[in-house]
């Protein structure tokens, strides 16, 4: 229809675009480059690209496609560098879990070992916690840093975990919040380059990706969660950063606390050489993995937790973010335990109701501008495969105010269960995904 | 994730309703007349909406859903009621093509059977014309009546073409704007609710589809068009409108004439019982359809346009909306015609490039504020099957200005073919389809 009309500066047109990936066709890297420069100059509308991400999600994209989407959203913002550092730099990005505080012992224990670890995180929504919410249970802690102030930090300490700046992949921040208002937040190739983007964009040399899945995890599906992590892995070898990905199940919560001064609190006794069973697993698997890629694949980690070495990694990194590593953390005011009403072994423990009552305490937040309660979360006394006798505590839940119990424990609804026999045991790490 | 979040006094989500529809799932009456009931409003969002009709070009609609989803549409404004008329009510609706004037003769040749023509019809916009175009080439003649007008004409003269209210399904407006800039205008149940929404609104008894296909048509394929004529036909039943269609060739140029003052003297040429054989039998095909909905299966259609009925009710018709139909019809400032270059039979003139011929000699517009030109068009001298000699005149090129002929000769690259045997012929009508 368009045949008579002045084409102006543009090259492409939106509806091209749309129509070839709605099609089920690849779209060529020109006009995919402009579609998002375009997008994030405000030229292509939301609406256009809401249409554009409902066809990628009913009829995907090709590895090519996904390399070049991502490529053009680092293109639309700052692209920091360490290749001054004279250091290896690793970072590692979780999908998101509950309890997952695995990032506070990891960052310091790689680094431990002579790594850079520049470990931009985020801030939680929903049942899932951000790594920044929970150091911010740190008294002075501060998440913000300017670049040179990073740079420093990397080269000083080894390990610095902060906020993202906003000059990384702006288009991906455009893009997300269109996503999560048009049901399209679900598309691998647009979570996998979202993730990635930013990864990329922070100039880590490699990466490892902890993609998990069970009902805690953003990807309940296991399928699904394998598709995403091989997606991510190829994308990141595609754009030159080493990566490879754990698959690891997040059906139950990680270790005992869930919540922000509680989580730092298990995370301090990883590093001293203590700490449940599975985050001591799972860091020590996950900080093999970042050591391998930074060309250190027989470094003992295990040692590094033991003699104290990542532990003044973590009181270095601490104090250098103005945060008092030795300062108490936040208590609750309020406490409720509930007790095993029942003899026996506990058989399941479901991660997401879990997540959903420390959230309804206040430990995370409904909304990007609202506080979280440091104090508030939710501490287990026993795990699957434990065996509790009538009237064992089996879980306490912490918040400001008691008002907020009733709707924790309304969430904890058939969360668990008590039976006869144990459970059968579940691998937490079930693959590893290279390129 | 919006849990804990305040649900306001909205009853539904956009975000649920769109992740209905794009996980393949129907979409329940209530939260669809929702849908639509506040994208209306503009509680939901352009980027919503796209999202949601590109899950539906994708995924697809059922039947009860497309019933609802239309009946929303209508909804959102005004309804036309001709009860109080005391005659059968008959619309008739073309998806339109290349020299389609059947509008023209066929609704005042219905209207001489006592049956009443509501006939709202629209501009056109790019390669196919609009109705509201070709009798704006009368001199005097108005488009726009009130309800008022529009009535009293129905009871008068039987039948009236004019331009549909802003008030009928301002909802399917406001969408279909949408779908054109978001890749999203060739869903089928899309294109019927738009078509169907007026048409409900619009208070007609029974109505006819004709529903085309070929390269002239808006459905080039003939499954996807007769997947539309179903789909709109089992809509007008499900809605209480007696509906049939009939899914005809738009291959090659209906008639003789393409553009506005041509069609308008081609089809008074048939009121006045001549006129090529394609548009004659198209017109008595439609009107035996319509007057068999309203009741008359044996009206002498034929011997109507023979003996003078219809051209009575054409004249009274133009006349009634202040044109004259004795005025003479506006002619072309320039002619350009094209020659036969070998001896020999006719075997293809392609519809599409004839009908953009037409646009760019200024029969036509590219954007729907742009005017048209009344005189400017393309006059076939022979169609296919016929024997030419060279030298003979093809076709005729009319435009005000003759800078506009060596592109209008552009998109005629091709679009004809003189052979040695005559084409096999193809039914015009190539099935009628009822509920």
């Amino acid at each position: 229809m368009s045949d008579d009309q002045a084409t102006g500066i543009e090259p492409f047109d939106a509806v091209d675009v749309i129509r070839a990936k709605r099609d089920g066709g690849a779209v060529a890297e020109a006009p995919l480059r402009w579609m998002i420069d375009a997008y994030t100059r405000g030229y292509v509308t939301d609406s256009q690209m809401a249409a554009f991400a409902m066809a990628v999600l009913l009829n995907g994209m090709e590895r090519d496609e996904i390399r070049v989407m991502t490529d053009a959203m680092i293109a639309s913002g700052e692209r920091m560098s360490f290749a001054g550092l004279g250091k290896r730099t690793v970072d590692k990005h979780s999908t998101g879990g509950v309890g997952d505080k695995i990032t506070l012992p990891l960052a310091p224990l790689v680094a431990a070992f002579g790594v850079a670890v520049p470990q931009l995180s985020g801030r939680g929504l929903g049942h899932t916690g951000g790594t920044l919410d929970k150091l911010e249970a740190i008294p002075g802690w501060r998440a913000a840093l300017s670049n040179d102030e990073m740079f420093t930090q990397l080269r000083d300490v080894g390990a610095v975990i902060c906020a993202a700046g906003s000059g990384l992949a702006p288009a991906d921040k455009k893009l997300y919040a269109l996503r999560d208002v048009t049901g399209t937040v679900e598309a691998i190739p647009l979570i996998a380059s979202s993730i990635m983007s930013k990864k990329i964009a922070e100039g880590t040399d490699s990466l490892v990706l902890d993609v998990k899945f069970g009902s805690g995890a953003f990807m309940k599906d296991v399928d699904l969660a394998r598709e995403l992590a091989r997606t991510m892995v190829a994308l990141g070898t595609d754009s030159g950063v080493s990566t490879t990905a754990l698959l690891t199940n997040m059906s139950t919560p990680l270790g005992l606390a869930i919540g922000n001064a509680n989580e730092v609190r298990e995370a301090v006794e990883v590093l001293a050489g203590g700490g449940p069973a599975d985050i001591v697993e799972l860091t020590v698997a996950l900080a093999r993995e970042m050591l391998t890629l930074a060309g250190q694949p027989d470094a003992d980690v295990d040692a590094a937790l033991r003699d104290g070495r990542a532990m003044d990694v973590w009181r270095a990194m601490v104090r250098a973010q103005d945060g008092d590593p030795d300062a108490p953390l936040p208590k609750p005011r309020e406490t409720h335990t509930v007790f095993a009403d029942a003899a026996g072994i506990v058989t399941r423990m479901d991660a997401l109701p879990f997540g959903v009552a420390a959230w309804r305490l206040g430990a995370g937040r409904a909304r990007p501008q609202d506080p979280v309660v440091h104090s508030a979360g939710v501490d287990l006394h026993a795990k699957p495969g434990d065996r509790v006798a009538v009237g064992q505590p089996l879980f306490t839940l912490s918040a400001e105010d008691g008002s907020r119990f009733a709707r924790a424990i309304e969430a904890l609804e058939g969360a668990w269960e008590i039976g006869a026999e144990a459970p059968a045991s579940v691998p937490l790490v079930l693959e590893r995904i290279t390129a």
